[in-house]
């Protein structure tokens, strides 16, 4: 187990891929975002996007898979009071292969308790063409090993 | 089918509402966020959250498809470029019913694209106790009736 103090600005972790089908895409949409572009592949060849894409609540979930399996398990997660921001930059289509990245951007003790403390860190999905098709930073509370460490 | 100049600043949509379930919470951790509390309750009862908590992926989930259902699939709805910001302010708890609200903040038609334009709005979900629990803003963009209105 890992904690507050094992996380260093500047550090970015490789969190592996996700790779989206076209069921995933179908059967997330029925149930949570049910826009033609998500469940309706005749009707989403018609619209804006030209093809069937993933909610970006979808896309938003699977990066979370990643971050929970790859970072938060391994650590002493306290769980998040939420994103600065969550930006959808390119559509996500069948097939495409999304890699998870997590960059450490800030590790800050908590004033008020001793025991724990808050990482902001910016994550993205990157696609098989290398472009970044989603974004978001987000603050995370973790304890420390140490209740008397400055991190 | 209504249009961008259908929304109007200050405008408030009362939206419905989800009730969580054991059954939902556990399926979604499993599946996108399998942090403990989220997918192991007795492990939940001995951490910070006191008992099982649902996803904030899970709860951002349901918000979209009471929107998508009340909101944006009775418009002409283009997608997202995301969210400014998504705040997770309480834990959701099985059995929790939450309402969801949309407020209209700005419309805007777009500069480089006469026939769209944007909705900036903020999104809230309050539990069975009036609390609120998410709160969100986000960017949504919708084609306009008549490309030449100003709005």
């Amino acid at each position: 187990m890992k904690y507050l103090e094992d996380f260093r600005a500047g550090e970015v972790i490789d969190m592996g891929t996700v790779t989206l089908t076209d069921e995933e895409i179908l059967e997330f949409g029925r149930r949570y975002d049910p826009q033609p572009f998500h469940v309706d592949p005749e009707a989403a060849l018609e619209s804006v996007f030209g093809g069937l894409i993933a909610s970006g609540w979808l896309t938003g979930s699977l990066f979370m898979r990643l971050f929970s399996t790859e970072v938060l398990n391994k650590y002493s997660s306290l769980g998040s009071p939420g994103l600065e921001e969550l930006r959808w930059l390119r559509p996500v289509r069948p097939g495409d292969v999304l890699r998870g990245r997590y960059e450490v951007l800030e590790v800050t003790p908590s004033a008020s308790r001793p025991g724990r403390g808050t990482v902001r860190g910016a994550g993205e999905f990157v696609n098989q063409d290398g472009k970044v098709v989603m974004r978001l930073v987000a603050r995370n509370h973790f304890r420390k090993r140490d209740p008397s460490s400055s991190v």
